[in-house]
């Protein structure tokens, strides 16, 4: 049995677009699959009656506080001990849930990954990564100052998390730069190449060298781009931006279907000794629902185990 | 009297490109404007002869050498003597002609640019602006290890570029930054941010703080966009990723028109003591002709001029 951990209470349109994609998640789940739901159980089962959804699909947690984005992510997380996002972490930590979803506060998620959850022995450096189109991007965040050993486990984490989640065989990882030729780049890019390229000849992951921005979007370049959080961050909000303005103007089609967030809904935090997803600010219940799927498939496929055998 | 020098040599689509771009510019520049093509004198009275227009339009300097793009830069600098490129600059240091401009080796046309025309005192690392856009982003790939100080100085520089030739009035400039927030950012960026705040105060340029990369191509946000070259690099290659695919799929209109590199046509390097403008491998013979004007509109403006008084 894989239970699917979701905070019903994060999000700008909790808790209707958490339950309601808790819902619309359940008809994908594997049969051997269930959703616990945290949040003010009332509220919960108020949505789930106006959605003639029986109750007893899911199992409710009963929270009674709420920690808001205003809040101080560690101060509200020490506090606010009966919050969504603290049990939790509680339940995570101690294996009553086997992964926890959220589209509330990353900084309250990032203070219960690091601090309950804790960091895998070895990885230096937890990260965060993003599904653009049909390619891995990491770090898209988490660490804006990468030193180059920090980025070479980076193409160690994303070519698991690329393997078993996204269902590569072998996936091409690639170091975000901004030339082809191995002596292209600033003095990150110059080192970290250097390291994949022995992390490669080691066997354990297939490094195929640099890619430019222009690539990303092109068919058959790279399934894992490895970048710092900065580069990543910047390269995930440009291409929200061109998301925005495309979907202004213009019909959609599957490549820019591949764009949008909610299709992909959830961004796993990868380095750490347990599932944890978490998901836009502006989550709908579709974004919700991909994000539940994405958290039971890092659960069902051990990213976790891999991740940890991986850097032993 | 204004003479814009060109190399008709440079440029995947040399000289033909180059020749009719001079061609098609010479409608568009001020009477008191003159363009001085650089290159293979023959093939130059061949093309010109061929579009029917009369060679006394321009001064033709005949070259015999032409740097390659898969030459070593500062070898090829100093050893194709008598190359249209070499010869480009020995005039713009000597004052022949005003500014210099070429859509060939990127690596010779910055050896031309530091080692003949050399940086402007006080300035510490001179920098390639692109205009994606009604938007002016620097650095775009110069100087990808960028000091905070460094940045700083773009900012006045950019500053000034936008204020002369793109036409703005005490032109808003961003920090390009993964948040909105003064505090957010890597260590690289909240240093400039304070460095920037203060320039600001004292009145150098009119600082706006942070932008984040999601809101580059929204308007109203800012006229110029201060980041390091790595950064700038890949905003520009994903920009003209997205730019490909959009043109693939879709009707073009204004705001996609305002990325198409034909329409601006050439970077200008900045901080050195004259203009000279660079312009992209494949260029055709619209984006030579608005590379010409870029040029043009440089020198009338006196950017030069500016920064020298700037850095004083």
């Amino acid at each position: 049995m894989i239970r699917v951990g979701l905070d019903t209470m994060g999000g700008d349109f909790a808790p209707e677009a958490a339950v309601k994609g808790a819902i619309m998640a359940l008809g994908a789940l594997g049969n051997d699959s269930r959703i616990v739901l945290y949040g003010d159980e009332s509220a919960i089962r108020a949505i789930l009656e106006k959605e003639g959804c029986p109750s007893d699909k899911f199992d409710i947690v009963p929270t009674t506080e709420v920690i808001e984005m205003g809040d101080h992510p560690v101060r509200a997380f020490q506090q606010k001990h009966n919050s969504s996002i603290a049990v939790g972490f509680r339940h995570l930590s101690t294996g009553k849930i086997d992964g926890f979803a959220s589209a509330g506060s990353t900084g309250a998620m990032m203070v219960g990954a690091t601090q309950v959850i804790k960091v895998i022995e070895r990885v230096k450096r937890p990260t965060i990564a993003a599904q653009i189109g049909d390619k891995l991007l990491l770090d898209v965040g988490l660490n804006v100052d990468c030193k180059p050993d920090v980025l070479e486990q980076y193409a160690l984490i994303g070519s698991i998390y690329a393997e078993s989640v996204l269902g590569y065989t072998r996936p091409q990882v690639a170091l975000l730069n901004i030339g082809a030729e191995s002596s292209k780049g600033n003095l990150q890019t110059k080192a970290a190449y250097n390291l994949m390229q022995r992390g490669c000849d080691e066997g354990r992951y297939n490094f195929v060298g640099n890619i430019e921005a222009s690539h990303i979007f092109k068919p058959h370049t790279a399934d894992v781009i490895v970048c710092d959080g900065f580069v990543g961050n910047t390269v995930l909000k440009l291409t929200e931006g061109f998301f925005s303005l495309h979907t202004e103007t213009s019909a959609t089609n599957s490549f820019w279907e591949g764009l949008n967030y909610e299709n992909t809904g959830g961004t796993p935090i990868l380095g750490i000794n347990a599932p944890v997803i978490i998901g836009h600010g502006k989550s709908t219940a579709k974004a919700i629902c991909n994000m539940i799927l994405t958290t039971e498939r890092t659960i069902s496929n051990s990213v976790v185990e891999k991740l940890k055998s991986a850097f032993k």
